[in-house]
C-alpha cells in the first residue's frame, strides 16, 4: 500500500504512462435504450479492455511506474481474479516476474488465467490470514513489491485513466456511474472528475448483498464485511482505507441492487448491448434499467468494468 | 428483385441515404489473436449495428430509395430472419406499413423482434411455396413493395456500406472476409472493393453444410440447397442470381467450415472479443481460427454480421 494522496497530476502521469500498453476502449450506445430511459446513456467498454477488465489499468500504472531496482526482483499480490490477472500481463510488460498468492480453493479458470499472462501461482490454504501470511513470507524471501488491489494510489490513478478517456470523448456528460468493490475504480473516477469538471456527478453502484460502501456512506464509518455472497463476485471486497477517504469526498451517492436486477441487467447487456460482461458490470446497468437514478435529459456513461465470465455457467441459463 | 446491376456509385449514393439512420460501427480487435496469427485482424462490429444485424443497411437503402407514390403502401418480405426485423425498422423510420409473411412455425422470439419493431406479420402455411403464395396475395392487394433479403440491387448496395466504412478506417486493409448465405453483403463489399482498390482480396466463408457458394464458384453454376441443416441459420439460403453473377467476378475464394468449428468460433467471440455474436457471424471467424487462410503479416478485416441468438440455449452450454 502506498501511503500519498492521489492527485489529478498522478493520473494524468499515469494515462501518458500506460498509453503505450493499454487500450483506449470505445465509448457504444444503445438507440433503443435511450429512447427508453429517455437519456443518452453511453457504456465505456473495459470488458474490452487488456486482460478483459479495467484492472489492467491500475495494475499497469503500478508496475511502470517502480525504479528498475525496486522492480526487478518482481511484484506481487493476493488477489485471484482479474487484478491477478492484470498484474501478471503488467510484470510480463516490464520483463519482471509476478507472483500471485491463490488459496487452493480457486477455481482453474482463475489460475489459468494468471498462468496465461505469465504469473506465477503460489498455492495456500483458504482464507485471508493464510493468504496474507503466505503473500507476506513470499516478500520478505524475494524482496518483492507488493501491490494492492484497489488500497494504492498508483492503482488508483490508473483507475482514473479511465475518466480520463471518457471527458475526452464525451466533454459534457453529466453523470458517470461505475461498480464499487473496493472502490479503486470509483475514487479514481472521482479524482479525475474533480481536476476536470468538478460538477459532474459520480454515482456508485453496490450489491445489496455486499453494501458496505452504501453502510459506509451512511455511518461515515468504513464497514468490511465478510465474504458476502453475492453474484457480483468482482464486487465482495469491502472499501479500502484511501478509497474510503475519497470517495467520502466525492462521490454523490451509492445505489443498490438485489441479485435477481444483476442478473437481468447481464442479460440485457448480451442481448441488447450484445456485449459480454461479468456480473459486477451488470450492477451499475441495473441502476439505469431499474431507474434508481432520474436520468432524465442527461448525459450518462456507465463503465462496463469487464467481460470475464465462465460461458458455460451463466446465471440466467436453468441447469 | 431488381434487375439492374450494381455499381460503386449505388453503394456512396447508399451510404449517404443511411447515414442519417443506421450505425457507424467499430473496428475492434484481440492482441491476443493478433499475436497467434501473425496478423492484424480487426473485426467489423455489425452485431452492433441496429437490429443487431448488418441486414439494416440493405433494407434501409431499399426503402428509402422508393419514391412517396411507391413507398406509400408499404414494403413485404418472407424473410423471418433479420431481414424481416430490418425491414419493419427501415418502414418505421419511413413511417410507413411493412409486412412480414412468417410460416406458422417460426419459434416466437423472430415473430417478437419483428413485431417489437413495428412490422406486421402475416402468417401462412411452413414451405417456401406457401410463404411465396401468400406474400404474391399481399403484394396484389395491397400494392406493396416487395423487398428481396439479397437478391435485389438496392440491398446489395445497401450492404456495399460496411465495405466503404472499413476502407474509410482502414485503407491499407489487405483481406476482407464475410460469411456468405444468399451472398448479398458478399457482393456488395466485392463492389465497394472493386471500386476502390481492387486489389483488396474478398474472400467469403460458409458453413460445409450449406455449402452451394463454394459448389457454385466450382462448377461455374448456381446452386440451390433444399433448406441445409446448419447452426449457421442466416446462411442457409443459396446464393441469389444477381449475387452469384457478382461473386463470379469479383470474389477470389469461398472456404468452408465445419459446424465444430462454428461452435468453437462463436464461443471464442464471446469469451475472448467479449462479443455476442450469432452463429452465422462465427463463419468467418473459424476460417481465421482455423488458419484456413494464409494471412501472416496481413491487415484483414472480419465482419461480424450479426448478433441475434437465443441466450437460453448457447450451443456450447451442455443441456
Amino acid at each position: 500500500m502506498s501511503d500519498t494522496a492521489v492527485t489529478f497530476d498522478d493520473i494524468k502521469t499515469a494515462a501518458r504512462r500506460i498509453a503505450p500498453f493499454a487500450s483506449r476502449t470505445p465509448l457504444l450506445w444503445s438507440s433503443t435504450l435511450n429512447a427508453s430511459v429517455g437519456a443518452q446513456v453511453s457504456f465505456k467498454c473495459e470488458n474490452l479492455q487488456k486482460i478483459g477488465a479495467f484492472k489492467f489499468r491500475g495494475a499497469l500504472n503500478a508496475v511502470m511506474s517502480l525504479d528498475d531496482t525496486r522492480a526487478k526482483p518482481g511484484v506481487a499480490t493476493h488477489s485471484s481474479g482479474n487484478h491477478g490477472a492484470a498484474l501478471a500481463l503488467a510484470a510480463r510488460l516490464r520483463g519482471i516476474p509476478a507472483f500471485v498468492v491463490m488459496p487452493e480453493n480457486v477455481p482453474q479458470p482463475k489460475r489459468d488465467a494468471v498462468r496465461a499472462y505469465g504469473g506465477e501461482i503460489v498455492t495456500c490454504a483458504p482464507g485471508l490470514k493464510a493468504r496474507e501470511a503466505a503473500l507476506a513470507t513470499l516478500i520478505e524471501e524475494r524482496g518483492l513489491e507488493v501491490v494492492h488491489p484497489y488500497d494504492d494510489a498508483r492503482v488508483i490513478a490508473g483507475q482514473g485513466t479511465c475518466a480520463l478517456e471518457i471527458l475526452e470523448e464525451m466533454p459534457d456528460v453529466d453523470v458517470i456511474l461505475v461498480p464499487v468493490g473496493g472502490g479503486g475504480l470509483i475514487s479514481g473516477t472521482a479524482i479525475a472528475v474533480s481536476g476536470i469538471r468538478p460538477e459532474i456527478r459520480v454515482i456508485g453502484a453496490e450489491p445489496a448483498l455486499a453494501d458496505d460502501a452504501w453502510q459506509a456512506m451512511e455511518s461515515g464509518k468504513r464497514v468490511v464485511l465478510d465474504n458476502p455472497d453475492t453474484i457480483a463476485d468482482g464486487l465482495r471486497a469491502s472499501l479500502g482505507e484511501l478509497n474510503f477517504a475519497i470517495i467520502r469526498e466525492h462521490v454523490e451517492s451509492i445505489l443498490r441492487v438485489e441479485e435477481a436486477a444483476i442478473v437481468e441487467a447481464m442479460k440485457y447487456a448480451f442481448s441488447r448491448l450484445k456485449l459480454v460482461i461479468e456480473p459486477s458490470s451488470a450492477v451499475p446497468v441495473a441502476v439505469v434499467l431499474k431507474g434508481l437514478v432520474d436520468l432524465h435529459g442527461l448525459k450518462a456513461v456507465v463503465v462496463l468494468t469487464g467481460g470475464n465470465v465462465d460461458l458455460d455457467r451463466l446465471p440466467w441459463v436453468a441447469r
